[in-house]
């Protein structure tokens, strides 16, 4: 039996998720679901139906699990708990002050509507998180390190992209070696954000706009870049379409700890990834805990869990035999 | 409440145990269980008994979790299945073949005394093998690499002590490093075994032993040396000991996955560990899935589980809440 899955929103992380379907031979995409009019929205599974997101409820004998694909500024905080009353849920929510905000209430909908949802899905949050938890676990004498990138900042070039003069720009997080290679020497440094990251940015800048200014506005913005070592390069337009157009991102988690009778000995863990696509790969995340969700509550199980919750066995289509056997 | 630990076995892995037992607040060790005369055994848990194997069934009540620190070539096949009637247990049973069997014999005992057992807990089997479910999961249209070392392989040591005029050896199993390089570029190559790893013999010879006949016989056994490139070297025994007494392991398990419409994106998720003993860490590994199973069972759980199907967060001795808010 295929499960049978919805896309709720069609951007970026919604057509991975599409890409994603095609990858893994025990799904089918059933809908797509749209604010916008279905019948602008092209899609590339021609089985599939494009709806309106008004006919969700329609379908609640059609869709296994409903993969939601918003924001986590306005959308997942309402559409999670709506759609986790009627369809299992899955969604990558990552504002992470309002993660336990969030979590309650999309529980108390999936108990309501005896569905499974897991929230907070994708790589940080999500499988930055598996790795703190078990490499915390392991070694309860140590200290965790979070890099991230070299990537791009969505939010960062959004913030640039606000500044008076700014046609078009891209920024790029950036881990600094010499703090990596710290972490990796087992000193468990003391490490500021400057000293971890730098801030590269490629800015068009409008015909005749005061160059000096754009850059002393991007370096002194306080939250986004007063904090560290930034560098803006100005380009044209052609060359940021040329080199800039990707989505690439990546990160690791890195954990020191000791052991011991005197904890005289070190240990470093390391989970690393290295992504061309993070939309893609966030989508990937989504579609390997949609099976998850699908096969917990089909065990009876309801309610909201997060990744830390959900045993790895259930992200496999594989027979916990075949993956003892293969695996182990 | 305090996990009360049992220690079956009292070689590196029950030292090791009993060091990370003190790292954990919630555990104590309670009894030390030993097939030689218990009076000769010193342990460092002043707090702690020493008793020989055969009065562990007086025990039950005494202990919630009995980590088995036996070997597995004849120790775990009978102690683990044996135990696991009585108590809740961890092995880290690993030849891999045998796992299927051991797996089976262990379940049945644990159903049958209504205990959990978690067994081929440690690294590889073990954290790798999560390494690889996460991985192979998220990226179905990839492959994976395992590679071991920098360290000290002990069955290869020992093969080497077997050579006659040997009267000592330290094997380090060593990466490739332009393998690792082909491997993280995302062009999935096709290794060989020499391609992938090398291995790297200090030998003491015996007075007047034939140095070049040793060297000779090292290279050439079958399994162990004669598919790999491998370098002897002849050292005195001060230096073995000065240089060579530690323990060190490690290794990376590294997806590489491609998505998108065409698959035309690479994505490269590398797990990493970099271990000064050994022993030491997975007698940690051991430690944290004993809090697992001892949660399992008071859950109601019975039977045998592997790293594949216990949550993470069952590792922690914090709440699901605490986690959620500060690793999510």
């Amino acid at each position: 039996m295929s499960i049978r899955i919805g896309i709720y929103g069609y951007g970026n992380l919604g057509r991975g998720v599409e890409n994603a379907i095609r990858q893994n031979p025990d799904m089918t995409l059933r809908a797509v679901f749209t604010r916008r009019d279905p019948s602008t929205l092209h899609i590339q599974t021609p089985t599939a139906e494009v709806l309106h997101v008004d006919r969700a409820p329609e379908m609640v004998n059609e869709i296994d699990v409903m993969i939601l694909c918003g924001g986590s500024a306005t959308d997942l905080p309402e559409q999670t708990p709506a759609m986790a009353k009627l369809f299992n849920v899955v969604d990558s929510f990552d504002t992470h002050a309002k993660i336990p905000t969030h979590f309650a209430n999309v529980d108390a909908a999936a108990r309501e509507g005896g569905r499974v949802a897991a929230i907070s899905v994708g790589w940080d949050p999500g499988l930055f998180s598996i790795a703190r938890m078990y490499s915390g676990a392991i070694l309860p004498d140590g200290k965790d390190y979070t890099f991230w990138g070299r990537g791009v900042s969505q939010g960062h070039s959004d913030a640039i992209r606000r500044i008076e003069g700014v046609l078009d720009a891209k920024q790029y997080t950036v881990p600094v070696e010499t703090a990596l290679d710290a972490v990796r020497s087992g000193s468990n440094p003391d490490l500021t954000t400057r000293e971890k990251h730098t801030r590269e940015c490629y800015v068009v800048a409008k015909e005749g706009a005061d160059l000096a200014r754009i850059e002393q506005e991007i370096k002194t913005m306080p939250n986004y870049f007063a904090d560290y070592d930034t560098t803006v390069h100005f380009i044209t337009k052609e060359e940021l379409d040329r080199d800039h157009a990707g989505i690439p991102h990546g990160g690791k988690v890195i954990r020191c700890g000791r052991t011991g009778a005197e904890l005289q000995n070190s240990h470093i863990i390391e989970y690393s990834l290295k992504l061309d696509s993070n939309p893609e790969f966030t989508s990937s995340v989504l579609v390997a805990y949609a099976r998850a969700v699908a096969r917990l509550n089909q065990e009876g199980v309801t309610g909201c869990k997060t990744v830390l919750d959900i045993p790895p066995v259930y992200l496999s289509p594989k027979s916990a035999e075949e993956l003892r056997k293969e695996l182990l």
